[in-house]
């Protein structure tokens, strides 16, 4: 039998006490894996520093070798994040909804884990103790695939995460790691419906097309973001300005970040100059259509391309409309339906836009940068939905569970 | 350009109004629906009769050939259903939740529709109707794909359909039909993420089995019910035997009927022959462990195949077994997660069915055939969801809508 094979067997065999598992044991396995990064730091950073060593000598790049190190630091960041966690609410076992048929029938949704979370990601190690321990947190068994370059590291964690299990309540084999990170296995697990009930592909944009072209598992697909920023005529300047930089430049290389300007024509004869000058000044590389580039100096004649790219850099695309609906064409065309907003003071406006653009988040005079679990509130991420099934947008706890109907009754037959 | 690509360009650009109709817009063009249903009766009997002439020539059981017919009752019934979903509340707009950050940015979390749902569907035309309506009353453009059996019926049904879009104020190319019914044109649907947002199959096992394995748009799953009836030590007797003839007899080719039933081993003493007496008195013919053979007369030896399969007719497999942890295993390893029952006066007993057994209803003291949208009360029904994401269990109108979030601001940047 594959490891695969073995290991989905071995997870999947222990969701039926998962699923029973109270708040309290949960939190105690958290707090208990908490410890023991503390305690076996000295053994993880041996093993993660055989990772940056042979990353150094396959000539990773610096920034990919930033990713992969796990110092002191960064491990003491990981213990305290799980004693954070064990403070979230535990979704499972809310009743959702209930009520009684004519026929006294009474009738409970429940809020239940979803079984096994098949887990598939990229560089970052930290994602082992992450992705485990909010599955462990909503009662789900885990199976993780990590990539090859960070293997050490990922058995390594994974050791500590099942040493924490044997001293808890939870089912020791509750979290498993694929050690064969060959695409042929990586295949196989796409597939592995008989064991797996879904599929949290993270990672880039490559690896999530991979994965949604070619799981019949069902995936939850957290996307690309080409997002928008529209400021209509009544924008308010100063706010539209600030927006637009704090979008752009607070933190380029993240989805929420914008990728494309949108303005109304009235407001870019007043106004479209100072934004510009300013975006130059934080260093912003502006495209732009051609009454931007009449605008300006250095700004570089926008192709179709641009519309298409998430840049994730210090570049952004600007485009002058006529009109509110001309920006909701454009925004549903290009967008990936992730995060989208517009600067107005015209309500009429306002409601069409957040009606009529299709995106996980519609902002109204604020920045796109807060489509996140933690500013949204939900103490815990796991991503970004851009799919619209199940959940969409900043997946919290909620997004690991799925329901269940308990029915009550005293002898009913139809 | 094939016809596949056109139409799923023609529905997917409908989206953004279908998203903004008003529930008054949408109701007025069910009503509409329903009148063009009665208006064109016989233009729609008279294609339908092609479907059946064709399917006698090629042979088609006379139980399929009464799946395809369209006659005057059955498409007032239509046509009455299309009255009834004017009734129902529209989910679309609805604010699910709201709350207000620190930063004073307003949340909101508000039910959208999903976009574009293909339909893929055997046999019976109404199905076409049916699938249509569900999806224009949440908003939704919808592609279908029915079988080559039924494709005059479903020509004539969705030219009705468009007849009366265009007296609405609904798009009017919101609902288009796949004329191409070959099996490359099936597979292009698989992976139309492109134009559609989800794929529902209604139909057979193998319908179903394929398109999970071979799409990469998201789907929701509809599937097979091997459904069980535990009978606990303490089940009233009549209670228990009652509930065993309904769920198994009263209509045996659903999915919700049960196919084994485990008794627990002192009430199999006491009550095991007046069930079997029972069950063959109902013309069941029942298959049992070697206790039940040992009960009764003309009961066949059940051997591992009898508990993996969804007999779909008057056959039952009974075994005997030790306690309620004997049953939850076999029904968590056999069962298909759809519904299952418990017959008992033990709570003890009763919470651990309840909260072990993985299906999406779990019953105590009640037939497993209530498991369907009508009888939950969502007075419509897209069909019974046996996967964990999305929705599970019967699946009302909320099944086809997805989410969006609204953000108030005045001015937050990060």
């Amino acid at each position: 039998m594959s490891d695969l094979i073995q290991k989905g067997k071995l997870v999947n065999a222990t969701t039926t006490v998962l699923a029973t598992n109270s708040t309290e044991q949960k939190n105690q396995a958290l707090k208990l894996l908490s410890d023991e990064l503390r305690k076996q730091k000295d053994y993880i950073m041996v093993e993660n520093n055989r990772d940056i060593v042979n990353g150094r000598k396959n000539g990773l790049h610096e920034s990919l070798i930033d990713r992969l190190i796990l110092n002191e630091q960064r491990i003491d960041e990981m213990a305290d994040a799980l004693i954070q966690l064990t403070d979230l609410k535990d979704p499972i076992g809310e009743i959702m909804e209930e009520w009684t048929r004519p026929n006294d029938l009474k009738i409970q949704k429940a809020r239940v884990p979803i079984g096994v979370v098949g887990m598939i990601y990229e560089a970052r190690p930290n994602v082992t103790i992450d992705a485990a321990s909010l599955c462990l947190k909503t009662g789900n068994a885990v199976l993780l695939r990590g990539s090859s370059s960070a293997i050490h590291s990922n058995t390594a964690l994974v050791k500590v995460i099942q040493d924490a299990l044997k001293q808890s309540d939870l089912p020791d084999d509750a979290v498993q790691l694929i050690e064969d990170t060959s695409r042929e296995t990586a295949s196989q697990m796409f597939k592995l419906n008989e064991y797996l009930d879904v599929l949290i592909p993270r990672g880039g944009k490559k690896l999530i097309d991979t994965v949604v072209a070619n799981a019949s598992v069902p995936v939850l697909e957290t996307g690309a973001g080409n997002c928008h920023l529209f400021i209509d005529e009544t924008a308010n300047k100063d706010m539209a300005i600030e927006v637009a930089i704090n979008a752009k430049t607070q933190r380029p290389s993240v989805c929420n970040a914008i990728e494309t300007i949108l303005v109304e024509q009235n407001w870019a004869n007043n106004h479209l100059i100072e934004l510009i000058q300013a975006l130059q000044v934080a260093d912003v590389e502006v495209h732009g259509d051609s009454i931007t580039v009449s605008k300006g100096d250095n700004i570089i004649k926008a192709t179709e391309e641009d519309y298409q790219t998430e840049y994730l850099d210090h570049i952004v695309a600007i485009k002058v409309v006529d009109s509110v609906q001309e920006a909701i064409v454009h925004i549903n065309k290009y967008g990936t339906s992730h995060s989208e907003s517009i600067i107005s003071e015209n309500d009429k406006h306002v409601v069409s836009f957040m009606n009529e653009v299709d995106a996980a988040a519609v902002y109204h005079n604020a920045s796109t940068r807060f489509t996140d679990g933690f500013e949204f509130g939900f103490g815990a991420e796991i991503g970004i939905s851009t799919q619209k099934l199940h959940a969409r947008g900043p997946m919290g706890l909620e997004a690991l569970t799925s329901t269940k109907y308990l029915l009550h009754g005293n002898g009913q037959i139809k």
